[in-house]
Order: structure tokens, then sequence, then C-alpha cells
């Protein structure tokens, strides 16, 4: 049975989830929320660059046009 | 409970957020306003270019599309 | 209360506004209109660019895909 | 009174005008039409890169979504 | 009398264009037809990058959001 | 008889998939579902970036903008 | 008689073409189908970046904004 993107993103709310977006930029943090834009809301994240961490922040809103991917 | 990313964003108006857009530029200050496309109001906001401030001004609007994220 | 960012725009009329595109580019000027898209109408604009004066016009029509932020 | 900026490219229709364009691209002629994407027709213009003039036309259909700015 | 861009594209057609597409690459041939995105079909085109003759092609479909001008 | 994207997309769920996305980024994997913006679920999916495998991951969810080609 | 572009691409349905995309790749195949949004299936298609052959694949599904031009 074939599984839509979305479908596959709203079970993996609550859980830890890698994004990695444009211009070596990742998040690594709990995944809160999304709409079908792909925008998304992290809780307790990571930003790292070029593999380098960055920042923590309790709440980071994701545009979803940065997107490459994100795995849970 | 799934968390919508605009509802999120509307609970960070008068707070204040750091917004991050493409090619290294970084807006603090007070999140007054915002729209569906992200399109943001920014209130006693600094300007920062690669770690360095800019300008400071007292009202920005932000177009949404250069939003990579937003902290509260 | 919350502040839409076309609203604060449309109050920015016929005042000055700093308008920072992609690339570098920035016009100076008063904000004589603008539409949904954030299509500006700039009037007695100053263009700058990476810091250096490039020209002055009286009417100036900016599209608004190319803008990232208007100060006013 | 606010101006729409689709208006007044309107009221430039037949006088000369410049469209700056990315990638260091300028055409300078006469605004022969327009349409709501802000594609153009510019009659007898001058391609210029990087100021350096590159070919003359008598007529010219430019893509909208290559326009930074256009001034009357 | 102002001209609509599609319009004058539409007097174009079987004629010779030049075309002109981002990243430095050209076509020279007659136009033989379009569709509202500015797709284009062109016949004995001879393709241009950086001024150097690449490729001679009977029949040539061009997508739109690669065209920055077209100049009958 | 003329094949249709998304109906060769359904016939690869299932079996394994090559997805080459832009900037030089590559996923290897089980096609575990998609939908019309060509966002991907991959299972079992080995990135590699210029060639260098970079991570293993049980599930990846792609947002289709970044995808420049799907081998079934 | 002027040409839509996707009915000339819907008779190029079976035949050979040359299809060019962004950033210096290319696909020569035999062209199985398409959708409105140039979205393309390959047959038996080689894929060439900067002139060098990378890969053979019996089916490669290519995403239509990377397309430049398609030669039947």
């Amino acid at each position: 049975m074939t599984q839509k993107p979305l479908s596959v993103l709203s079970q993996a709310v609550s859980g830890r989830v890698i994004v990695e977006l444009r211009a070596g930029r990742e998040f690594r943090g709990v995944l809160d929320g999304f709409d079908v834009h792909m925008n998304l809301v992290l809780k307790d994240a990571t930003e790292i660059i070029d593999g380098e961490t960055i920042r923590r922040s309790e709440t980071t809103i994701v545009r979803g046009d940065n997107v490459i991917y994100i795995s849970p």
C-alpha cells in the first residue's frame, strides 16, 4: 500500500526528526506540527550548519520551501 | 496534539523573535504581526548580517519568501 | 493586537521608506503605492548597491518578488 | 492617495523607460505594453549588460519574472 | 494604444526571433508557436552559449520560465 | 500509448529507486509513496552527496521541488 | 498555423529526444510520456553532465521545472 508523504509526516509528530534544509543547514529536534506547505514546528531543536552546532531553541517555525527532506 | 505553524506564530506575537533569512541575514525584534505568506511585521528590530549588526529600525516589514525560520 | 503586514505598509504610504532588495540593492524614497504582491511605487528614490549611490529616479516601480524588507 | 504599481506602469506606456533585470541586464526604450505579470513590450530598446551596450532591437518582449524595477 | 506581450508574440509567429535564456543561452530560429507560460516552439533554431554555436535543431520546445526576452 | 509521469511513479512504488536532487544530492532506496508535488517517501534510503555516502535512514520524506529525476 | 508547445511534445512521444536540464545536465532517450508541467518519462535514456556520460537507465521520470528545452 502506498504512503502519502504528509501522512508519514503526521505519524512522525511528537518524535525526534532530522530536518535537512538548503544551504547546508540542519535541525534536529522534536516535530511538534506541520501544515501542507511542509512548514514545520520543532521543539528543543539544535541548528547545525556544515556540521557545526549553531543554536538551540525551545521553539522553531521552519518555512517549508527551505526543506530538502525530513527523516523521523 | 499537533500544532499548526501559523498558530504557533500567532502565539509568538508581542514577544521577541529571532528571524533567520536567506543569505546570512537575521532580525531580532518584537513580532508585531504576520500573514499566511509569513510576511512579518517586526518592531524595534536589529538587522544582523553574518553576525554583524547593520541597522536598527522601529518598524520592519519582511517579505515571507525570504524567511528560513522564526524562533520565538 | 496583531498587525497585518499590508496594513502596516498601507500606513507607510506618503512617507519615506528603506526598501532592501536581493543582491545588495537598496532604495530610499517616498512610498507612493503598492499592491498585494508587494510591488511598490517609489517617488524620488535613490538606488544604492553595496552602499554606493547608483541612480536617482522620480518614479520607480519595483517588482515585489525582489523585496527582502521595507522599513518605514 | 495611494497609486497602484500597474496603474503607474499604465501611465508610462508610450514613454521612455529604464528596465532593470536580474544578472546586471538593463533595457532602455519605449514601453509599448505590459500585462499583469509585468511581461513587457519595449520598442527601440537598447540592451545593456554591466554598463556595456549589447544590442538594439525594434521590438523586445521581456518576461516579467526577470524584472527588478521599471523607471519611467 | 497599449500592446499586450502575448499579442506581440502572436504577431511574431512564423518569423525569425532571438530568444535569450538564463545562464547565457540564446536561440535564433523561427517561432512556430507558444502558450501563455511563454513555452515556445522554435524551428531550425541555432543554440548559442556565451556567443558560441552549440547545436542546430529542426524543432525545439523551450520551457517558458527560462526565457529572459524574445526579440522578433 | 503515452505514459503519464505520475502513473509511472505509481508503478515504481515498493521497488528500489534512484532519486537525484539538486546540489549533487542523491538517495537510493525503496519508494514507499508520493503525492502530486512529487514529495516522496523513501524506505531504507542511503543519502549520497557528490558520490559519497552520508547517511542511511529508515524513513525519509523528500520535498518534491528538490527532485531532478527519479529512476526506478 | 501556430503550434502549441504541448502538442508538439505530444507528437514527439515514442521518438528520440534530447532533454536539456539546468546545471549542465542532459538526457538522450525515447520520450515515453509527459504531463502539463513538462514532467517527462524517458525510456533507455543516457544522462550526460558537462558532456560526459554518467548513467543509462531503463526508465527516468524528470521533474518538469528542471527542463530548459526538449528537442525531438
